[in-house]
């Protein structure tokens, strides 16, 4: 692992790293915030997952996290949303390939060799910080924007116990159900809708996995709500498991990240009560 | 005035914005956050001055200033660095010219038709935001960085009584001792430099202008602060002239928006006790 750079921010270090991943086959980048702390203490962990187009950079500029994190005591892991660069397929449109990996192992053509996101987040990156942060993995919790929202509420819910806090931020909370996953995972996965059911939060829902409890806010002003996101979809799936779900709508907000920055303080106190020793 | 954009966040209202300017002779774009107030109140306004190279869209996205105005009820000014566009003159390097206004009135050519930053900012500006926002200019508080805390500086200096607060983040306090400043005011005014004085914080204190007070943070890892920004004048000027300064270095922080970002919500809190009815 290699540091790319690394600033002194809001009393912590902000870093960024690269690292040739192994689930990937490409090299891959990703932030670390680390709150200064006392020597050898472990620390709690927040992982944040980014939305369609994005890279690290976007919330580690803009998403106003790093003061609830450094007062909470939390680090606050940003990777990529899929592999790059030359060799790694792409294709036209921000909503497919490059930018936008939707936490899925690819099984199709030409994607299935570096598409491999869901390998990636779910166990070589968390096994890499483990070995290179001061973090306490039995006290992580998942969060994430859009696409990255749905990355985090499937990957909260494949691994029961693994998170002990878990929100999203204007999630996508059906691909099976919107034009952007279909696309996606019937491009990443193929034509076979079963093998999607293991990526769409709603749908693990009604096959069994379960959450803690949840926390969730949308905008209302969101330009995605009702075409893709449709949060009124989980918000159904979590009564019907009853799964305690806080999912509050926020009038006047819209997808951006003058969306997520005015929530990010709350979510991550929300994390924190969860995340105590 | 045309509003070029508007997001809802932190509780209030992100403007972008587009003007005529009379004072520089080409469009000026700014960006205003007023936060959510009662019918007809008027807010306190804090004008903050970039620093070379940036638009009002650096500390737009990464200011961090939206959470700690929103619970002030303070409104943030954040003007562009220098008049832009086909017809303006601009020169090679990122520190004169285009993005380099130095927040004065040039008097040399090709500069002396466009580059008039203090007309601007000092006069044109104050009356447009006066006219179009709910701001009480009874309450004004002024800030920047590097380049804009220069202009933050000398501007208050130069209008005694307008603002009752004062601070900088990484200031240059004396452009007439530093490269940045002498190839600025060189180019802009000429080389008379009785001329610059106008333009140079520690000189208009020499000179006899007063602040009422100040806060400036200054990073100890920046790579500008021997070189250019020379925090050390103003400590000593402020002590000759008895300005009550609170100058603190901060250990670890470079010049850039992780620093910025990170003593946003101090400064903002200083100038809110400052600016209370």
């Amino acid at each position: 692992m290699e540091q790319v750079s690394a600033w002194r921010s809001h009393g912590g270090t902000q870093g960024v790293y690269r690292h040739a991943s192994a689930a990937t086959g490409t090299d891959m980048t990703f932030s670390v915030f680390v709150p200064d702390h006392a020597p050898g203490a472990k620390l709690p962990v927040v992982w944040y997952l980014s939305g369609l187009t994005c890279t690290h950079a976007n919330v580690t500029e803009k998403g106003e996290f790093r003061a609830a994190c450094a007062e909470a005591g939390i680090v606050f892991v940003a990777p990529d949303t899929s592999p790059r660069g030359e060799g790694v397929p792409d294709a036209e449109g921000y909503d497919f390939g490059q930018g936008a990996g939707f936490y899925v192992d690819a099984t199709e053509e030409p994607w299935a060799q570096h598409f491999r996101m869901r390998s990636y987040i779910e166990d070589e990156l968390p096994a890499l910080v483990a070995a290179e942060f001061p973090v306490d993995m039995a006290r992580q919790g998942i969060t994430g924007h859009s696409m990255g929202g749905h990355g985090a509420l499937t990957i909260a819910l494949r691994n029961p116990g693994r998170f002990r806090s878990v929100s999203a931020f204007a999630p996508i909370v059906s691909p099976m159900a919107c034009p952007w996953g279909e696309k996606a995972l019937g491009g990443y996965l193929g034509a076979d809708r079963a093998a999607w059911r293991a990526y769409d939060a709603c749908a693990l829902i009604e096959d069994g996995a379960r959450l803690p409890d949840l926390l969730v806010d949308q905008g209302e002003a969101d330009q995605f709500l009702t075409g893709e996101l449709r949060t009124e979809l989980l918000a159904s799936a979590c009564a019907a498991a009853g799964i305690p779900a806080t999912i509050r709508y926020q009038s006047g907000y819209d997808h951006s990240y003058y969306f997520i920055s005015s929530f990010m303080a709350e979510h991550l106190r929300w994390h924190a009560a969860r995340l105590e020793d």
